[in-house]
C-alpha cells in the first residue's frame, strides 16, 4: 500500500512530506494531495487495484520537470509520470507512493513541420486533439490506440499502437525524436528532425516503450502523413475464425497494402450491434479499410475480395459511405466499452499478445478451445493484421476465484503467444500486470534492461515498479 | 598505436598474450596473428589510419563468439568485431590492440519464414548473399549500402541504409531482433518474430547502431519485402541543383510513393560517363525509381515528371528497360569508386549528413559555396529523398595539410546540416571519426549514451575508442 499524507501523519516519511512542501511552495495550487483527484490518478481501469501517489502535480514545461524531478531525486521520492491514464496495466500505480508528474497541461502542438511531414507536441497533448489540429493541413497521425483521450506522451512510453498499425506502423515507427527529463535532472534531446541518423545510440527507441521508467518524456517529434486520396472501407464475414485469419495471412504474406484489418468475432459482432446500431451478422468478421490513389485503393479491395471469397468469405461489402465508414470505427474503438456494457456487472481482463502472422490462426483456434475448456467469457477482436488480438476476459469484480482462472487463461495465453515466436503483449505494455511474463518471454535479456535502469536511474525514482522489479 | 605482438615481444602485456595462447589452443588455424591477415582487418578504406589488431579470431558460432568474449574479459583485452570492413568511419580499428572478432564465416540464412516476410540470418552474411538466396521466393532485402559485400551484422551494428532507404527504411526498420552476446558473455535476444513488441525495453534498436560497442550481434532477424510487380526507373535531368532538390522537397511533401530517388552532381555524372560508358548530360541529375502494381508506378512517374518539369527539368526519360536500369544503378553504387578512380592519386574523405528534406536544397548551397570558397573538389551525390547527401572531398593521400582543409570542411558541412536540425552521419555512423561531431550534435545525451555503456561493458573490452571516448 502507498503512504497516503492524508491518513495517519506519521506514516508519511519524512524526505516525502518535505518534498511535498517544497513542491507545495514552488507549484501552489497545482501541487494537489486531494484525496479524490490522487484516486483519479491512479485509476487503472483494470483489474489491477489503485494505488494513489502522495500528490499530484501539474507540471507546465520541460522546466517544471526538471524541478519536480531535482525535488524527487534529493529526496529519493517516486515520480510517476502520468498523461491521461487510459493505460491498462497498472502504469500509473504508486506502488511506494510518490509524486504523480500530471502532463496533462503541457498539450501544445510546438511547431508543424509539413514539408518534412513531422511536427513536435507536447507529452500531455492528446491524439485526438492533434488530429483536430492537423484537420486542414492535409495531414494526420495514425496511430490509433483505444481513446482519443490517450496522449502522445503515454503513447510513446507504452509504445503504443492500434488499428492502423498494419500500414502506419506503431509509436516505435513514428516517433523521430523527443526530449525527455532524466532521474538525474539532466535534460536530453534524443534526435533532430532528419529521416535517418547513424549518431550514436538510438536514445529515442530505448525511451519509447520504457513506461516512463527511464526518463519522463516532455516533448515529442512525430512523423505525419498524408490524408489518403481515397480511403474504402469494407466489412467481410467469414463461416469461421479460421477462415478470417488465413485470408489476413493470404493478404499480409502477398504484401497487400491494407491501412486496417481488424477480426471481432461473433460475440464483439453481437455487443456492437446493439450499442452502435448497426445490423451486421454475427459472424466473425473482418473490418477493412484501403488508403491510396483511387485506383490503387480500388485495385486493392479487388484482390482482398478475391482472397476472401477463396477462404470462403460468405458477405463482402466495399459500398461503404463515409459515415456509415466512420460508424463502424467508431463501432471498433469502442468494443472495450461495448462487451462492459454488454456484460453489466463485469469488469474485463484484456489480453494483447501477437504471433508471427502465419501462426494467428493457430493461436486464435487453439484460444478458443482454452477458453471454452476454462468455462470463461471472452470475446475476440484483434488487429489481425499485426497478429496481434485481444481476448477480453469477463470476471465479477471482486471475485477472487474468478480473477485468479481470469489471470491463469492470461498467463497460458502469453506462453502460448511467446512459444510461437511471439510477444505477451502486442501494444499494452509491462507495466505491473505482466513483470512475471516479461521474465518468460525475454529472459536473460529482462537483466539487460535492469541494468540499463540501475544506470540511468540509480535511486529508482522514475515510475518504480514497472517493467521489472529492481534486481 | 597499438600493441603489435609481432613486434618486439615486451610491448605485448601479459594478459593479452595470454589470452592469444588460450584462443591459440581453442581455436588453431583460425586465430590468426600474420601481420597480413591482421593490416587487413584493419583496412579503413578512408583517411583514419589503420590500427590493427593483435590477433584475428574466425569464429564459427554464437557460442564460440562468447567463448571469444569470455577469454577477453577475463584478462582485460578489447573485441573488435569485424564484418566485410567496409565501414569508412575506423569502426574496424583496434586503437588499443585486442583480439578482432571476424564473423564472416557466420554466413548462413537460419531461417526463411516467407509467410510472415521474414529471415534470419547470421551476422557475417553479406547482403549480396542474401540476395541472390531470395532470388526465387518474391521477397528481397532492400537496405543497399554502397558494397554487396556488406555484411548483415555490420550493416546493423552501423544503422545502414542506401538508395531505398526512402520507401522501406534503414537498418532501423528492417531489423524485427538480434540475437548478441554482451561483455559479460551473456547470450540476449532482444525479441521474437512478431511484427509489434510493448514487451519491455527496446534492446533491439539499442543494440542497431551501438557499432559493436554495447555486444556483439550474431544474429539478425530481417524484415524482407516483396519484389514489386512492377518497377520503372528513370532519369531527369535539371539546370541547377537547386531545382532538383525542389523537385525532390515537392515530392516528399506530396508523399509521392519513391522507392529511390539520388542526386548526382555534374563531376559525378562525367566520372560516371567515362566508367559505365553512360552519356548522360554533364547536368544536375537524379536518378529514380518507382515500385508498385503497374498502374500505381505510371502513376507515380507521371505525377513526379509533372513536378520535375515544373520546377525546370530539362530532360526526362522514363523509358528505361532492365539492363539500363541495372546499369544506372551500378553507376550509382559504384560512384565511390568512379569518383576515386577519375581523380587518380587521390583519395576521398566522405562526408554523410542528414537533413530534414525541407532544408536540403539550402544545405546543398551553402556546401556548394564553401567548397568552392574553400578552393576543394568535392563531387556530391546525395539519397536526397531522405536529405542524405555525400560530398567526396578529394585529397591527396599524406598530405596533412589538404586533410586538415578537407576535415575542417567536413566540420563546417556537419554544424551547418546540426543547424538545421539535421545530423552529422545519416548513414556511416560514428567510429573514431565523429566522435567530436557527435558531441556537438548531441550533447547531454552523449552522456546518456557513455552511462549506458559502462552498464553494459564496465571494463570497456567492445570495440573501445568507437562513438565516444571513455568518460
Amino acid at each position: 500500500m502507498p503512504s497516503d499524507p492524508m491518513s495517519a501523519g506519521n506514516s508519511v516519511p519524512e524526505g516525502l512530506s518535505t518534498a511535498i512542501s517544497l513542491l507545495k511552495q514552488r507549484f501552489g495550487e497545482r501541487l494537489v494531495t486531494n484525496e479524490d483527484v490522487r484516486r483519479q490518478h491512479a485509476n487503472t481501469l483494470t483489474w489491477i487495484e489503485g494505488e494513489p501517489p502522495d500528490a499530484v502535480v501539474l507540471a507546465g514545461s520541460t522546466q517544471e520537470v526538471t524541478e519536480v524531478v531535482g525535488v524527487a531525486a534529493r529526496f529519493g521520492v517516486p515520480i510517476i509520470p502520468f498523461g491521461a491514464g487510459t493505460s491498462l496495466e497498472g502504469h500509473v500505480n504508486a506502488p511506494r507512493g510518490g509524486i504523480c508528474l500530471d502532463l496533462s497541461r503541457m498539450d501544445n502542438v510546438l511547431r508543424l513541420n509539413a514539408e518534412d511531414l513531422d511536427c513536435t507536441v507536447e507529452a500531455g497533448l492528446p491524439r485526438g486533439r492533434l488530429n483536430t489540429y492537423l484537420r486542414d493541413t492535409g495531414l494526420f497521425f495514425p496511430v490509433d490506440p483505444g481513446t482519443e483521450e490517450a496522449t502522445i506522451g503515454g503513447m510513446a512510453s507504452t509504445r503504443a499502437s492500434g488499428t492502423t498499425t498494419v500500414r502506419y506502423g506503431t509509436m516505435r515507427e513514428n516517433v523521430i525524436s523527443l526530449k525527455a527529463v532524466l532521474a538525474d535532472g539532466r535534460v536530453i534531446e534524443t534526435g533532430g528532425r532528419a529521416r535517418k541518423s547513424a549518431a550514436g545510440y538510438d536514445l529515442t527507441h530505448l525511451l519509447v516503450g520504457s513506461e516512463g521508467t527511464l526518463g519522463i518524456i516532455t516533448e515529442v517529434t512525430l512523423r505525419l502523413h498524408g490524408v489518403p486520396e481515397c480511403i474504402i472501407a469494407a466489412v467481410a464475414g467469414f463461416p469461421t475464425l479460421a477462415s478470417a485469419c488465413d485470408t489476413t495471412m493470404a493478404a499480409i504474406a502477398m504484401g497487400l497494402g491494407l491501412a486496417r484489418i481488424e477480426l471481432l468475432d461473433p460475440l464483439v459482432i453481437g455487443a456492437v450491434n446493439k450499442h452502435a446500431g448497426l445490423t451486421l451478422d454475427p459472424l466473425p468478421t473482418l473490418f477493412l479499410e484501403f488508403h491510396g490513389t483511387p485506383a490503387a485503393a480500388r485495385e486493392q479491395v479487388a484482390t482482398f475480395e478475391e482472397i476472401a471469397r477463396s477462404e470462403g468469405a460468405t458477405s463482402f461489402s466495399s459500398a461503404v459511405d463515409e459515415a456509415e465508414r466512420k460508424r463502424l470505427w467508431k463501432a471498433r474503438h469502442d468494443a472495450l466499452w461495448t462487451v462492459r456494457e454488454a456484460w453489466p456487472g463485469r469488469t474485463v481482463l484484456v489480453t494483447d499478445v501477437c504471433v508471427p502472422v502465419s501462426r494467428l490462426a493457430e493461436c486464435i483456434a487453439e484460444t478458443e478451445i482454452d477458453i471454452a475448456a476454462s468455462g470463461l467469457t471472452a470475446p475476440i477482436v484483434g488487429h489481425v493484421g499485426d497478429g496481434n488480438f485481444h481476448a477480453l476476459a469477463l470476471h465479477r469484480p471482486g471475485d477472487a476465484e474468478e480473477l485468479a482462472k481470469v489471470l491463469a487463461f492470461a498467463e497460458r495465453l502469453a506462453t502460448r503467444a511467446i512459444a510461437m515466436e511471439g510477444t505477451c503483449t502486442g501494444e499494452h505494455g509491462i507495466g505491473q500486470g505482466k513483470k512475471r511474463l516479461l521474465q518468460i518471454e525475454r529472459g536473460e535479456a529482462v537483466s539487460t534492461m535492469a541494468s540499463i535502469k540501475s544506470a540511468l536511474d540509480p535511486m529508482g525514482i522514475l515510475n518504480p515498479g514497472k517493467v521489472f522489479d529492481r534486481p
